[in-house]
């Protein structure tokens, strides 16, 4: 596995990169404008969340989906790799041209084609900002549920591809519960329509879902059929301080299990909480271990109300936490804030991360917690959790400093003994980032010989030449 | 397509059967208890509840993974088709064996194995009923959503098979948002673990969802990892009588679009009414053309009133019908026998039905009940509607008596004509109950070529040598 970032490896790994003459013939598909192919262009679409980057041969930005069968029926031909990329937010590497290739990139594909309120459905184009869809159906008195902590420059296509959560995911689920049809374009360039636009449907295979999360290895996605839910019209925030981490862990299954439903349900630590510390509302007492953010919403004030009230009783009979009500909207902001700040915040402590986003059953939060504590005392490591504990997702982050080689080597360690914990605990080594580089080595640890076999069947029988995302997801 | 009742039509069909030593071999694998072969046991699962019926050429009962395993492996070997049956209560075909062969019933595979409270996930064999689940949590104070029609008699391994649904699923979705891990035997016999037992999983492709709604043509279940909710603590129950049918079915995406979220939204139209009569607990006027069944439940009592307050300040609004409250269990119970008698209760209407489960957006529901009345005065016949509105998903009913070869040729054409225009409405062929043999020949109206091609070869990485339920799905 590879965790450095420098710039460019991909040059001495890439032999022939894309000939003139399949250049001039995408840039007839495209259009002169639509195909970048100098260093500094290149470049822009070298990168990805993950830190590292590979320079493309070429980065096309397609405005139909005719385009995009052209390219990859010409990918098929010449055998180059194409991979899709919608924002470059991602955080396992699936946008990086590793093996450099055709960046297929949708920003220009981003278009909201279609909203019915009366259907609760809307079809988007791919490269749509999953934050600029949700402040689209505000307007509307509509919500699309999922919000990754990257939805201001996320891309719909890139939540698609791998199947992308958020914190509302606890009460209202993850990408998958809301996509319900593609457009999308086969390796060989044919373009087929998955799904419906209606509530149900189970009319041959699942090719939906069998795409969504498939992080662009099987198809790529020209145009999504969303669901929708009628916006929530109240909402209200508690912030819960605990003077123990294990107290705070341990709440997170009791809430659930106790019959309520909130739409937010995090969990920070102490190192987490001290790298936003400048960024909270309250300041926060020397002794507190742990924070957890919880939120009900619902269709009307007094329906909140009720939920409200039976959480705070709740958590009175507890008795073993701090809790305090957001007063005002200013106060719920800045406690998000200092939320989605965590993950560059923490880069601040240690200038690297091995930024993992684990799932364990709930009741195992505690167990695993306690494991990654432990772990960190023996390796003379820094690691921190927080995240989505609602749904047992906890994004366990390894810091270092690269530099050094024997904490670098630490962090590995650590990074593959925490997998194995956590599939020792019934767990998943990804709630909501994918596999693409940074797990793959580690797919066979979860994924029995048996299935892995499958998938690769799966993959070859998609992408018969392997142009689609070459070396993602699958361990070499 | 092939829609009369005549018993056994496959021996016909079937050459040779399975010969004497194959048998032999599994009784071994199986113990000679466990083995059927004779005519009256073969008999007892010949059939489902198309009405149609073929005879296999023996039936196993097994009671272990391992076991199904070495027959796929025998089936491979000596290539005679495998019919997985739950409890043969499919309406479109799926369990029968209609090319003769092994008929694996999995009615000894029926335990649930373990029910996990803190994290809200249980573990059941696929022969498990749907209803026995339910009541079994509900001691844990735990509920499964998924309700089909059938739920005291159908089973788990069915209703992923088909990826059923029922009435909740308006409220809670289908049998696929709660099916999160498989295990499952390859056609090829070897066992695979598929999906997680947490709340979110990203890792490698989606063979759990891949699987549900394959109808049994992918591999078989031998392990079901369940989602599970805390118990609804309250519910109320309302219904709404029409003087119009346009009136009741335009209500249904207003009750949604305003953000009303019941747990039920059911119709049914004059004639499904007049043939449930009896069993309903109010007498309903001459002039009602359209019943909405509809409920709210959640986990306390104060919510749920909440909701119903709102919901009938919205109905009164409306002022086009008469709203009634259950005012007792007593009450809701025979709504509810009423509902659920609907299917076998129109055979008294005439002998035979053509029952479909279309599904369209619900903004198009009043459309599609006003081209099934055309329908039915144009070609002469009986045509009622009901079902689950609050999705879309409608159960047209054909009537028909099949002696009457003029009357069938009708029905056959009223079918192929709802189909096509359910498509043109950006609806679905079905809902629920899925493709089987019933709707097969419809495939390709609503799956484009490229997809389809894609499907068959999904079948054929899946099962080589196609023994797993052939002939299903995929027109001839």
């Amino acid at each position: 596995m590879q965790l450095s970032s420098r710039l460019f490896r991909s040059s001495s790994k890439q032999p022939a990169g894309i000939a003139a003459p399949i250049l001039q013939e995408l840039r007839a598909i495209l259009g002169k404008d639509n195909l970048l192919t100098t260093w500094e262009e290149r470049a822009c679409y070298s990168y990805d969340a993950t830190g590292q980057s590979f320079l493309p041969d070429a980065v096309a930005l397609p405005e139909t989906t005719e385009q995009v069968a052209a390219m990859l029926r010409l990918a098929n031909q010449y055998r180059f790799p194409v991979i899709p990329r919608g924002a470059g937010s991602g955080v396992t590497g699936g946008a990086l041209p590793t093996a450099a290739g055709l960046v297929i990139a949708f920003s220009k594909m981003n278009q909201i084609l279609e909203i019915d309120p009366a259907n609760l459905i809307a079809v988007v184009q791919p490269g749509l900002i999953t934050g600029e869809l949700q402040a689209a159906l505000k307007k509307h008195n509509l919500m699309y549920p999922p919000d990754p902590a990257s939805l201001k420059f996320c891309s719909l296509g890139g939540n698609a591809a791998e199947c992308a959560g958020g914190p509302s995911a606890v009460k209202y689920g993850v990408t998958r519960d809301y996509i319900i049809g593609l457009e999308a374009v086969l390796a060989t360039g044919e373009i087929i329509k998955t799904g419906v636009r209606t509530e149900k449907g189970v009319v041959g295979y699942d090719l939906t879902r069998l795409l969504i999360g498939s992080e662009g290895t099987l198809a790529l996605f020209t145009k999504l059929i969303l669901r929708l839910l009628p916006l929530a019209q109240a909402k209200t925030t508690f912030c819960l301080t605990f003077t123990s981490l294990a107290a705070a862990t341990q709440l997170v299954a009791e809430i659930l299990s106790a019959g309520l439903l909130p739409c937010t349900l995090e969990y920070m630590d102490r190192t987490a909480l001290a790298a936003v510390r400048t960024r909270l509302p309250q300041p926060l007492s020397d002794t507190t271990a742990a924070l957890l953010l919880v939120e009900f919403d619902g269709n009307s004030a007094e329906q909140v109300q009720q939920e409200a009230l039976r959480f705070v009783s709740f958590v009175q009979q507890k008795g073993n936490c701090v809790l305090r009500q957001a007063t005002d909207a200013k106060e719920t902001d800045e406690l998000w804030l200092a939320r989605r700040s965590i993950a560059p915040a923490v880069l601040s402590l240690r200038p690297h991360k091995i930024a993992e986003d684990v799932v364990v059953p709930r009741s195992k939060i505690p167990d695993l917690v306690a494991f990654t504590e432990q772990l960190a005392l023996e390796l003379q490591l820094l690691i921190l959790t927080f995240g989505h504990a609602g749904d047992g997702n906890i994004h366990v982050n390894i810091m270092l400093d690269k530099s050094k080689p024997e904490e670098h080597r630490h962090g590995l360690e650590a990074k593959e003994r925490l997998f194995r914990f956590v599939l020792g605990l019934g767990g998943t080594l990804s709630g909501e980032h994918g596999i693409g580089i940074t797990k793959s080595a580690f797919l066979p640890l979860e994924i029995d010989p048996a299935s892995l076999s499958l998938m690769r069947k799966l993959k070859q029988l998609f992408d018969p030449n392997n142009i689609l995302n070459p070396g993602k997801i699958f361990p070499e």
